[in-house]
C-alpha cells in the first residue's frame, strides 16, 4: 500500500466520521446517522463514477471501503465523546481527504480521456459532493456553498496538479505538491478566517 | 405471474399512493404530486440500478411499471378522501412493498456477483431510498432517519435472506420467511411504538 | 449550426444564469453560486442520460457546454445588476430553453428505442429536473411543484411532438410546432396568471 492509498483510506474514514457526527447533532437515529455517514464518505466518488459511466461504482466492487466506513461509524457511536474532542485531528484528516480525493478524481478522469476542465470538475466532485449530499439530506443549505475556503483549495490544488501533469512532471512529486497546496490553503483560510466573497443581489 | 411479481406491483402502487398523499399534504399542485409519487415508487430501484450500472433502469425498459404508477396516482387524486381512510390497508401494502423490494434488490445484487454486505445495501436501497428522495424533495429530513423501525426491519429480513441463501435453502421458502419477518418486525414496532435509539451529542 | 443547436446553447445559458441569480439571492458565495448555476444548466440532461445509461453524460464528453456555462455564470457575476433588469428577456430564453430541451430529450429517448410515455418522461426530465435540483440544493421545495404552468407546457408540447412523429411529419416542422406550442402555453399562463389546481387534503 503506498502513501496515496493510505491517505485515501484515512480520508474516507474522516468523511464517514464527520458525516455521522453531523447526523447525530441533527438528532437522527442510529440508522439515519449510519446512512448519512456512508453517503458523506462515498457520495462524491459515486457521483463522479456515475457521471463518467464508471459503474458499478468503486465502493460496490471493493467491499473493503464499505467495511471501513461501517467500522468508522460504529466506533463514532461508541466513542463520540472522545472523537468530538479530537475535532482538530479530524479536521486535519478531512483536509488530507479532500486533497487525496481531488487527485484521485482527476487521475480517473485523465484515464477516461476527459478534457482538463472536466478533469477538474471530476476531482472537485470527488472531494466536495459527499458533503453537499450530507447537508442536503439533513435539510441544510450545503455548508461549502456559503462558508469557508474548501472547494477553492481543491480548485487551486487541482489546477497545480493539471499543470504539472501537462508538463510531464514526476507523479509522486505532483501528488505531494498538490496535497500540500490544498492543505496549506485550507489551513491558512481557517487560521485567517477567510471566506469567498458574496454578491448581494437586491431586486428593486 | 407468481406471488413475488404480484407483491412487487402491489408495493409499487402503495409507494406511488403514499408519495402522492405526502405531496398533497405539502400543498403541491397536481404536477408536483405526480412527480413525487413517481419518484417515491421508482426512486429506490433507480438508485440501486444506477449504482450497479444496470442501465437503462428497470422502469424505463418496462413501461408497465410507469403506467401502473400513473394510474395509482390518478386514482389517488380522484379518491383521496376514501384512500386516506384506508391508511391501515395502505400501510400493510407499503410493508409488503419494502419486504419485496428488499428481496428483489438483494437478488439483483447476487446476480451481479456482489459481496454480501453490498447485496444488503442494494436491498435496503431498493426499499427505503424512494422515501428518502420523497422527503428530501418535499424539503423534510427523511422520516426513516429519525422515526420508526423501518430500515431496521429490512436489515433484519435481508440478513435472514442472505443466510438462507448461503445455506442453499429453497428460494420460495427463503422469500416467504424474509417477507414475513420484515412484516412481523414492522408491525410489532408499530404496535409497541418502538424506535431506534438516538445518541445525544452536545458540544461543550 | 442549425436553429435547434443555437436554441440549445441559448437555453443552456439561460438556465445557467437563472440558477446563478437564484443562488445569489440565497446569499451563497461565488463557489456556491457557480455550483448551482452548473447544476441548473446540466442537471436535467444529466439525470436523463444517467437513467438511459447514456454515459459519460453529454456535457462531460462535449466540453463546450461546460465552457459556455462557466462563461455565462462569470458574466452574471459581473453584470448581475443589468441582467436582473433583463428578466423578461431571460424568461423568454428560459422558455425557449425548456421547449428545446423537451425536444432533445424526446429525440434521444426515441433513438434509444424507448416507449412513448417514457420518451415524454425523458423530455420532461431534460427540461425541468435542473430547476428541481437547483431548488432542492438551495433548500426550497421545487418551484415547479407548486407554482406556475411550466411542466404542463412541456407535457403538452411533448405530446404534440410525439403525435407528429408517430404520423411521420417532417422533423423541422414538428420541432417548430412543438417549441411554439410550449412558448405559447407558457406565455399565456404567465399573462393570465394560470396555475395547476391543488387538492386540499385534510386528515380528520
Amino acid at each position: 500500500m503506498n502513501l496515496l492509498d493510505f491517505a485515501d483510506y484515512a480520508g474516507t474514514c474522516a468523511f464517514a466520521i464527520s458525516g455521522t457526527l453531523s447526523a447525530l447533532e441533527k438528532k437522527l437515529d442510529l440508522f439515519g446517522a449510519t446512512f448519512i455517514g456512508v453517503v458523506t464518505a462515498v457520495g462524491g466518488g459515486t457521483i463522479r463514477d456515475i457521471l463518467m459511466g464508471n459503474t458499478p461504482v468503486t465502493w460496490i466492487s471493493n467491499v473493503e471501503y464499505f467495511i471501513l466506513i461501517c467500522a468508522s461509524i460504529f466506533l463514532t457511536f461508541i466513542f463520540y465523546k472522545r472523537i468530538i474532542k479530537l475535532k482538530q485531528t479530524l479536521s486535519l484528516f478531512d483536509t488530507i481527504g479532500i486533497g487525496v480525493f481531488t487527485i484521485i478524481g482527476i487521475e480517473k478522469a485523465i484515464v477516461f480521456g476527459l478534457s482538463s476542465p472536466i478533469c477538474m470538475v471530476m476531482g472537485l466532485s470527488s472531494a466536495v459532493v459527499g458533503g453537499v449530499l450530507r447537508d442536503t439530506l439533513c435539510n441544510d443549505v450545503p455548508l461549502i456553498f456559503h462558508k469557508e475556503i474548501y472547494a477553492t483549495a481543491c480548485i487551486a490544488g487541482g489546477t497545480i496538479y493539471l499543470i504539472l501533469h501537462y508538463y510531464g512532471v514526476n507523479l509522486y512529486f505532483s501528488q505531494s505538491i498538490t496535497i500540500l497546496s490544498i492543505i496549506a490553503i485550507r489551513l491558512l483560510a481557517i487560521k485567517f478566517n477567510l471566506s469567498l466573497p458574496k454578491i448581494t443581489v437586491s431586486e428593486e
